[in-house]
Parts: C-alpha cells; sequence; structure tokens
C-alpha cells in the first residue's frame, strides 16, 4: 500500500516534469495544421493529402521534445520517380520559411528541417489501404498511426512515463546506436499490458525470447530477444533492433524500480566532468593499461556509422585476442571530426615469447615441413618439442604491445566500407596509454570515466 | 643403399658401446648361477626354485648395466603369508654376503641387495603353470621370461640397439616418473617387427592409438595410445603406463634417424650445466616471470611420489588459470630432501582489477541477491553493469602475484596424499623469481635451463 501510494507520488512529480503545457501542446498543434494544410494545398494538382504522424499526432510526446513528422500520402498508382520529385517539391515548399533544410534519406528521399524551434520531418509516401501491400518501410507509418489512436485508450499519460524511464536508463531509441525501444515501440507495449506499472511488473518476469502479438496474427518466426509482433504487419517484430543487453537492463530497471521507487528512474543525472585526475586514480586501482586509435570519422549518418564501428571493434578484439592480449573492455566515441576506439588491456606489454602449435606428430608430411622450417628458425626461443601429441616451438613474438599490432595489422581487418575508405585517405592515429591521458575534448573524458566503470551513458 | 651402409655403420660402433664383452657376461652368469644355486638349496626344505629372469635371462642387456633379478618360485598351494615370510627369509640367506640390502615391495615384499657391483632383486612369486590363472602380477614374470626366450630368434642385438636409442630419447622406463617404454615392451616390439630397422620403419607411419596383437588373443579393448597384448595374458597392455606424448617422442625419434642417421641418437649428450647467466639472458629474452614452490620430499618411493606431482601440477595449474595467470610452461624436480615444482608465467603480476560474473538478468531471485551482496561493496571498481545478459562488476583482485595465490590456496587444492602431509608437517616455501635464480643446486639450474628450452630431458 505505502508503495503503491509512492508509485503515484512519483509519477506525479514526473508528470508535472514531462506533460506538455496546455500552452506548449496548442502551438505545436498549430505548427503541425500548418504545415498539414500546406501540403492539403497541392491535392487539387497532384492528389495528394498530409497526415500527423508520430508522437505529434498521438500526444503521447514528451514536454521539450518539439519533432514534428508529417507525411505526403501519394496515391498508390503514382509512379515512384513522380512520388520522390514532387514528394521533395511539395515538402521544399511546406519548408519554404524554415530557418535550415537538409535532403534526407530513407527508402525514399525526404526533408528535415528546423522552424521556429520545430525539428519537423516532411516525408513522402504511397497512401495503401492494405498493410500487408506496402511498397515501402514508411507506407506503414500511417497504419501504425491509426493503429495507436484507435488503442491508446486514454494511456498518453503512461506512455510519456515508460518513455521517460527508458530514456534515463539509456536504452529508448531505435537508431542502431543506441539499439533500444522505439516509440512505437513503447506504445505498443503500453497498449498491450495496459498501463506503465503493469509493463513494468510483466518486465519483471521476463525471460528473453519474450514474444507479444496483440492481434495473434503471426506470420512467421523471429529470433530476438524480444519478438512484438507488429499489428499492422504479421511478419514484422516491431522490437527487431533491441539488443539482449538493453532488454536485459529493462528487465533489471523495471525490477529495481518497483522494488525501490525512486525519482532517480525519470531524471537523467547531470554528468559531472570527471578530472584527469579521477580518471588516473581509477586506472591505477583497475592497473589496466589503455590503447586506443582514432581517425576522421567518415561523412556517413549514424545508421550507417554505428555497425561499421561495431564491425571494427569485433574484427580487433579477435586480432588482439588471436595475439595473446587480454582486453577487460573496450568503447568508441564519435566526436565532430574525429572517432575513437579505446581498448582496456590487462598489460600495456607482453613477454617476448609465444607459444606456436604444429601438426600432430603422427601427420608425418606435414612433421616434416615443419622440422624443416623451424630446425634452426632464426626466431627460436626453445627446441622443437611434443606436447598433448603435438609439435611445438616457442618462437620470438612480433608484436608485444597492442600498439605496434594494430599499426601493422588494422588494415587487414574488417573494417566497414567507409571506415576502411577514410582510414586509407586520412591515416590513423595509435593512442597508446599516455596520449589517450592526454585527449583533451570533455565528451571524451566523460567517455574515458564510463568506460573505466563500465557506466552506461545515459 | 648409401642410407643402408649408414645405418649399418652406426649399429656396428653402436654394438661396441652397447653389448656386453664375453668376461662381462661371463661374470654376470656367474654372478646369476651363484644366486639360483643359494636358492636351489632350499628346495627340499621348501619346495621352491631360482629363476633368473629379465634382460640378464635374455641377454639383452647393455654393457655396463649390472642388474640381476632372481625369482624364488613356490608351489602354486603355498600360503601367502608362508611364501612371503619364506621368501624373505630365503632372500635374506640369499644375499648374506651382500654389501647393501633393502627390503622393497611391489606386491608382496621382496629383497635388493647390492653384491660386487651388481644391483640384485631377490623377488618370491607363485609357479604357476597356467598365466591365466596367475595371483598377483609378477607370477607373470617367468612366464614373460619363457616367451621371450622361445621367441627372441637372435634378435638380442636389435633389443639392445632399441633399449639404447630409447634411453637416448629419454623414453626409456615404465616407472610412472618416464612413463616410457619398458624392458618387455621394447622385447615384444623387436620380436613383432623382426629387427631395429623394420621396427623403426613402421614407427615413423603409425598414427595413435596403434594396436599389436602378437598372438592374436585380445580379449578386451584398451583406452591408450600404444596398445600391445600381452602374449601371455591377452587382457593386458603391456604399454598402458607408455604416454601419448612420449610415443610421440619415439615416432618423431625413428623419422628423424631414418631421414639422418647419425650416432647422436645413441649417445646421450652430456648436459653442460648452464651458467646462471646463461638462464638470466634466455629468460630476459623469453620476457617471462618464474614463480615456484619447495617442500620436503615425502620419504615414498618413486612410482607413488610422481603421480602425486603429477596430480600436484594440474591442481596448481587449474589454481593459477582459475584466477588468470597463464602458464606458459612448468615442471618439478625432486633432489635428494627437496622436491620442487616450477611455472613459467606470461607475467609476474596482474592487474588489481577482476571481472565477476553474476547470474542472468532474468534469473530473477539470483539477480536480486547478486545486486543485493555487490550495491555498495567495498572491493567494486565499477558499477554494476549488464553484458551478454548477465549481471557483471568489477572487483578488486585479491592475488594480483602468484605467490600470494600459491601462499593462501596451496593447502585447498588437490596435492597428492604424501604431499599433502608433507606440507602440512614441514611446511612449503614460495620462490618468487629471484629466489628460484638463487637456488644454487646443479641439478636445478640444469632442471631450470631444460624447461625454459624445453629440452626434453634424458
Amino acid at each position: 500500500m505505502k508503495k503503491q501510494e509512492s508509485f503515484q507520488n512519483i509519477f506525479e512529480k514526473v508528470f508535472a516534469l514531462i506533460t506538455p503545457g496546455e500552452e506548449e501542446q496548442r502551438e505545436l498543434r498549430e505548427m503541425a495544421d500548418l504545415l498539414v494544410e500546406r501540403i492539403n494545398a497541392f491535392k487539387p494538382q497532384y492528389q495528394v493529402r498530409g497526415m500527423l504522424v508520430g508522437s505529434a499526432a498521438r500526444n503521447t510526446w514528451i514536454s521539450g521534445e518539439h519533432d514534428i513528422d508529417v507525411f505526403i500520402l501519394f496515391s498508390e498508382n503514382t509512379e515512384r520517380r513522380e512520388l520522390e520529385e514532387m514528394g521533395l517539391n511539395i515538402a521544399r515548399a511546406v519548408l519554404a520559411d524554415a530557418e535550415e533544410i537538409e535532403e534526407r534519406y530513407a527508402e525514399h528521399p525526404y526533408l528535415h528541417g528546423r522552424m521556429k524551434g520545430y525539428e519537423i520531418d516532411i516525408v513522402p509516401c504511397y497512401n495503401i489501404k492494405d498493410p500487408h501491400r506496402i511498397k515501402s518501410a514508411v507506407d506503414r507509418t500511417p497504419h501504425h498511426n491509426q493503429f495507436i489512436q484507435q488503442h491508446i485508450n486514454s494511456l498518453e499519460g503512461d506512455v510519456r512515463l515508460a518513455k521517460q524511464f527508458l530514456k534515463t536508463a539509456g536504452i529508448y531509441g531505435s537508431e542502431l546506436r543506441t539499439q533500444g525501444f522505439s516509440g512505437y515501440l513503447t506504445e505498443l507495449l503500453i497498449i498491450h499490458h495496459g498501463s506503465f506499472l503493469n509493463l513494468l511488473r510483466a518486465a519483471s518476469d521476463w525471460k528473453p525470447p519474450v514474444t507479444i502479438d496483440i492481434q495473434q496474427h503471426a506470420a512467421c518466426t523471429h529470433d530476438a530477444p524480444l519478438i512484438v509482433i507488429d499489428p499492422v504487419d504479421p511478419r514484422r517484430n516491431v522490437a527487431s533492433v533491441l539488443s539482449l543487453d538493453n532488454l536485459c537492463r529493462f528487465i533489471d530497471a523495471a525490477r529495481s524500480f518497483l522494488e525501490q521507487p525512486d525519482m532517480e528512474y525519470f531524471i537523467k543525472p547531470t554528468q559531472t566532468h570527471p578530472s584527469l585526475q579521477e580518471i588516473m586514480e581509477i586506472l591505477s586501482k583497475r592497473g589496466t593499461a589503455l590503447s586506443g586509435i582514432s581517425f576522421s570519422r567518415p561523412n556517413i549518418v549514424e545508421d550507417d556509422l554505428y555497425p561499421q564501428l561495431e564491425k571494427m571493434r569485433d574484427s580487433l578484439l579477435k586480432l588482439l585476442d588471436a595475439n595473446d592480449f587480454r582486453v577487460v573492455n573496450s568503447g568508441y566515441l564519435v566526436l565532430e571530426t574525429q572517432a575513437y576506439l579505446v581498448f582496456e588491456l590487462f598489460e600495456a606489454v607482453l613477454p617476448g615469447v609465444r607459444k606456436h602449435t604444429g601438426p600432430p606428430a603422427w601427420a608425418r608430411k606435414h612433421a616434416e615441413k615443419f622440422k624443416a622450417k623451424y630446425a634452426a628458425h632464426p626466431e627460436s626461443l626453445s627446441c622443437i618439442y611434443i606436447e598433448d601429441g603435438r609439435y611445438h616451438i616457442d618462437l620470438l613474438r612480433r608484436h608485444t604491445t597492442p600498439e605496434s599490432l594494430l599499426q601493422r595489422e588494422i588494415l587487414k581487418c574488417g573494417l566497414g566500407k567507409h571506415i576502411a575508405q577514410s582510414i586509407r585517405e586520412h591515416g590513423f592515429n595509435i593512442l597508446p596509454h599516455q596520449e589517450l591521458l592526454r585527449v583533451e575534448h570533455p565528451e571524451f573524458q566523460v567517455f574515458l570515466y564510463n568506460l573505466l566503470v563500465r557506466k552506461q551513458p545515459s
């Protein structure tokens, strides 16, 4: 009972922070109406109509967020080229008085603009009645909009609580950088469970893989930790981007909050900037060695960049492991023009010797080759010896430091197209321990600190 | 053809070194006859008879070896107690004029004595016609003797070559310390293959497991790299003690000798005593750290001691591994009163941090316990974090040096009965790198040198 009160108290306080005020709502609505009207003005000419979608349409946005997504719905029999061209033309007209506009690409090109403090996307799509017959992923959005509006059933406040909770835990957003919960996924979870508290209670007992199929119409299987079948598309998992660890972080946060309700689950802590002194004290306690690489940030969108960074990290982890370096932790950071990949290692220097394993003694041909090659090898540090039935020899290690290894081998690793290109064109810097401590960018120091204390950035 | 000559040349030279001269043979035969006669003198009283067995009986001994094994054969219906008592009494009378005698134990007690430069074993056993009905392992020996004498077919010289070859490779002897080829096994291999050269040629193509069953009468299966069914016991593998690595060393040596025949395969190199300077130079190239333990040598026979040393080494390797220490190589040495166990490690000191893995995030009860325990743990060096679906926390490492770990944990490890007893009663010394270099015993320095350059002691 006491806890129940405590929940309500906290939620009231959170609502006061995240529910848009009447004035804020009216202003956003006016801006949205203006954009839709401007699109509709093209109706006679192009058979299009404007539609406000996303959290602004569903009233599930959080105070302070000023994102407006408006779709231009074209008739189903428009040519794709025509849709793309006219779509952009109409969008440019709609955003004619924006302070800034930018062409962006999803499956179609679309326009992003900033206008009177709002971040606005104007996205052309097909107006397709039957969502099973959509022509591109964005054509689903009007259907999502419709489903949520029909089923939200006054749960907008609970959606806002859930979003704020996920944001604070650092797991909100379906970009590949975050691999968290999308807004639509959050809305579906609230609709399915009936309230934010019910969602937390359910999540407390989740054991991946968890499947939720509101319409009971799943049409195929999915390999993912959380599977939420899209109510408008029986073949689609709305949660396909969510990583196992982010799902686990949600399960963990849900349990912790229910156990000990606190405002801290809804307010991002102000990240204090650690001093170099603090970082060095932690490093000295951990006794580990840092090693890193920096290179020019390729000029591509985050959803292209982050998977490449992940691929690069995996390749280099394999390289380090194959060369006997033990990595405690690793992470990457993208700043304005530079990207960084940093490893925390067991040791800065490996011994000069490495054990080289040869063929089994009974594999005669291989054995003869091995013995001929290593009989008087200039890099040998031992006799040829037999262990577990195989030939071995101890050889001089080529790379006793991670820096020497990375310097020499990085271009042979799988790095992702644009990162490899950046490194080939602009080179890269190997950053040993001391140089990493000398990078003066405050964001870099926060990154280093979080990497060392294993703090999940929120 | 040239190689064939070369083999013959070498064998002639080896024969000159290892074949006992006429004088040497006559003297040994006289001593053996004397011992057998002395036993036969007890025939009227106890229905016993003496029998010369082993390499002396089969004329497969190597010049300079003065081992004589004489068995006292008791009638099958003698009581076991009687056999043991009378056996020892007779043996004492036989060895009355020995310079030194010692009671030893196999399945029965027996007497070992040194007399006029000969090492003599006088062993009581049952005289059992049918080897399938033997009462103890030693009862098989007279049958082995008979089989070899009936089948040796003038191959004594080849047996001597094989023994000398195996000795030089450090793999002759079926004691648990060596885990090599016994004399009987060597004789059987020569009988089976018809000559030393044929044995080498066959071994060059061996792929373990290798099975040899001269009498084609195997009565059960064996899990061993080399299986040589005892011609006098279809259930017994004569090569059961031989380790995989020693079998591989034989395969390797056989191939190498056939490829490039040389006297070096028959003459043990005189082990030069490495200087401390040499050891330190190798260590500095290898860049590794040494750590060791010494303790009082338990007063037990080698066949009991070496398996315990092996067990101790295995336990401590597991302990080191579980605590993140990486061992490059390890070895033990038994001196007069002390035993040593030495590890060559990747590093002398580990970083202060260790990663502690907790339960999966979805194992609610375990998760709650883990979080309660580590929420504000005094040894934590990080937040509690989630990785691969599991809780983790970085904690202060308890033991950053192998010395601290071994000092604290050795008595909790499986050490073998007598070693554990020795350590509990007399304690143990932890020997860090520098102290190991200060051990002045010349045998210890040879051991350390061989450990580092991975030289198989011969």
